[in-house]
């Protein structure tokens, strides 16, 4: 049901999408702030549930596109996003009845909230990567035949680059060029469609989620109730439906470059129990977690780096020495796990020698 | 006056052009082939002197944009500069009335005469650049006022992106990003404008004056005429007054890597009479020629390297070693020398450490 967002909702949503950016996806602490000042300012944001959305409604999906690292230190001005939609608009000469997110994970579940608040649009509770992946053809909308483009790119400085491309991995290699280009991250809007089509191929319900997560690990601790345990608790009655603790440690090295507009590298934490060490893997998000050798969880399952006690997630640029910290994988949704969808943002996506094994049998 | 070009006038014109490309641009023979080809499917090309364009006519210049050591290898389809040009006008929502060059040296004085063969568009006798240059902000069209944007990008399998900046350096920085991500060359329109304001920052006749050059070198072999001489003296007619041979020698050495979508390098010539070393310093162009450190030629002025016999004109890709060569340094047109001129594209705006000096001065 559509109900207008609070900013109680706001600060379990940055901490929620935190979780489910499994590293990657930007702090959304940045996005959480840039919401809060567009409400400031007059606006509020409607989120509307996917099966509400009208089939003949126009939806404009709206995010952040870079490297966290970048993102991090090169704050938006606030109407960027906002920029990317009207563009789009003028181009396909339609004007946008909602916008929606196309990751939930990260500062790109805040994205849409800015435009919402800043243009009076609902905000489709749903989006497109079911948690946040690191290139723009690693979408459910890809996966299920959406076009990404045509694709509007927009700077703090008000350049706007429009991309027309039959190719949604074209549009990702083309996009990120000029993300480069503008400074290393940017605000996009793209994979414009109808409802019926946003129905077809999102991930439903992933903001309200990111909420449930962010209240559930607040409420939890406010009780001193084990914060991974209310979490395994609570996931159990969501599409994300299986969560477990593979591992507990220190982080004793931490290897990290921005390279070709992402930040990728790989951690190492070594258990505080005997339980030897875990290798982490990233491409902005976590992709692979090896214990000694031994596969404990796979891209696409969300392999979440949290900090021991409370279980704050941490993301893959604040991740660093002497951290100590639990590693949680949970389940992703079917949706996300079908072969064509494993073929676009499974293991082998990025360049991984190894087949997905979800984490239900990793655990058993 | 308006005209049709004959195949005689391509054959002249990839010649004259390649000698206006001082080194660069682009080879020409590539997009002569190219207008022949358009000729072939029975187009025909219209030139059309500068002062016969109505003011409040609408002209989109085209032209091809990269390293030219890849547009020798990375040959378009043929059809990418008509993409360019209806995306361009598709986004403003008007039609053009011609197509113009933005640079008469190298390749680009060829690719708006594909545009006219295949649109039946007439092509403006004039340019942006009155040779070649390297950067679209180094253009008159920029350094008389005329935005470059919003511009269209095309590669061969049909992808387009729009720049629009308020800014022709950031157009320049973001399309080169893209284009290098298009495999280092592509297909363009850009500073679209009227043409009252073509007239007032154009350098007029520049494709004549190709035509003219290419003409001069093949009848001055025909009748066994050194073909130094008659350029000399064809040359002292046109705005371009003053050309003189400023050293002649043997290559002996050559560095040129492809590099931020630019073919940068230096070469060196030893003098057959005693004169010494040239030094000649390009990126894509020729930019500085230095005899045993006294300089001889420098940018804007043109600096083109012949064939020592036939005064054939090498580019900067083609330069190799063992080749006799005579070096001419021409004077460019005043509407190139002024302040606002030399700010943009004078020797500082290649991080050369000189002021430019005429070569009528250096010869004196």
């Amino acid at each position: 049901m559509a109900r207008e967002l609070t900013r109680q909702d706001l600060l379990d949503l940055a901490r929620g999408a935190a979780f489910l950016g499994t590293g990657g996806g930007g702090d959304p602490y940045i996005g959480r702030l840039m919401v809060e000042r567009a409400l400031d300012e007059g606006g509020n944001v409607t989120l509307m549930s996917l099966d509400e959305v009208p089939d003949d409604w126009f939806v404009i999906p709206t995010a952040m596109m870079g490297a966290p690292t970048v993102m991090i230190e090169k704050i938006p001005r606030g109407d960027e996003a906002v920029a990317s939609l009207r563009a789009l608009e003028a181009h396909l000469g339609r004007k946008a009845d909602a916008t929606m997110p196309i990751e939930c994970g990260g500062i790109n579940s805040t994205m849409p909230l800015v435009v919402g608040a800043r243009t009076g649009l609902p905000v489709v509770d749903a989006d497109g990567m079911g948690r946040a992946f690191p290139e723009l053809q690693m979408e459910t909308f890809h996966v299920y035949g959406v076009p990404g483009t045509p694709m509007a790119i927009t700077n703090e400085h008000g350049d706007t680059t429009l991309v027309t491309s039959h190719d949604n991995k074209m549009m990702e290699w083309l996009a990120r060029g000029i993300t480069i280009r503008m400074g290393g991250s940017s605000l996009i809007a793209e994979y414009s469609m109808d409802g019926a089509t946003a129905k077809r191929t999102s991930v439903p319900g992933t903001i309200s989620l990111g909420i449930q997560i962010g209240r559930c690990l607040r409420e939890a601790r406010a009780a001193h109730d084990d914060p991974f345990e209310a979490l395994i608790e609570m996931l159990r009655g969501t599409l994300y439906g299986y969560a477990r603790v593979v591992f507990e440690g220190k982080v004793v090295d931490v290897f990290r470059r921005t390279t070709e507009g992402f930040a990728k590298g790989s951690a190492r934490i070594e258990s505080t129990t005997g339980g030897g060490t875990l290798e982490l893997r990233f491409q902005n998000e976590h992709l692979i977690a090896l214990n000694d050798g031994v596969l404990r969880g796979i891209v696409p399952d969300l392999i979440c780096v949290l900090e021991a006690e409370t279980a704050e997630p941490i993301t893959t640029e604040g991740i660093r020495y002497g951290q100590r910290v639990k590693v949680m994988v949970v389940s992703t949704p079917a949706i996300m796990r079908s072969p064509a969808a494993l073929a676009v943002f499974g293991p082998r996506a990025f360049g991984l020698d190894y087949d997905f094994v979800p984490i239900e049998e990793l655990a058993a």
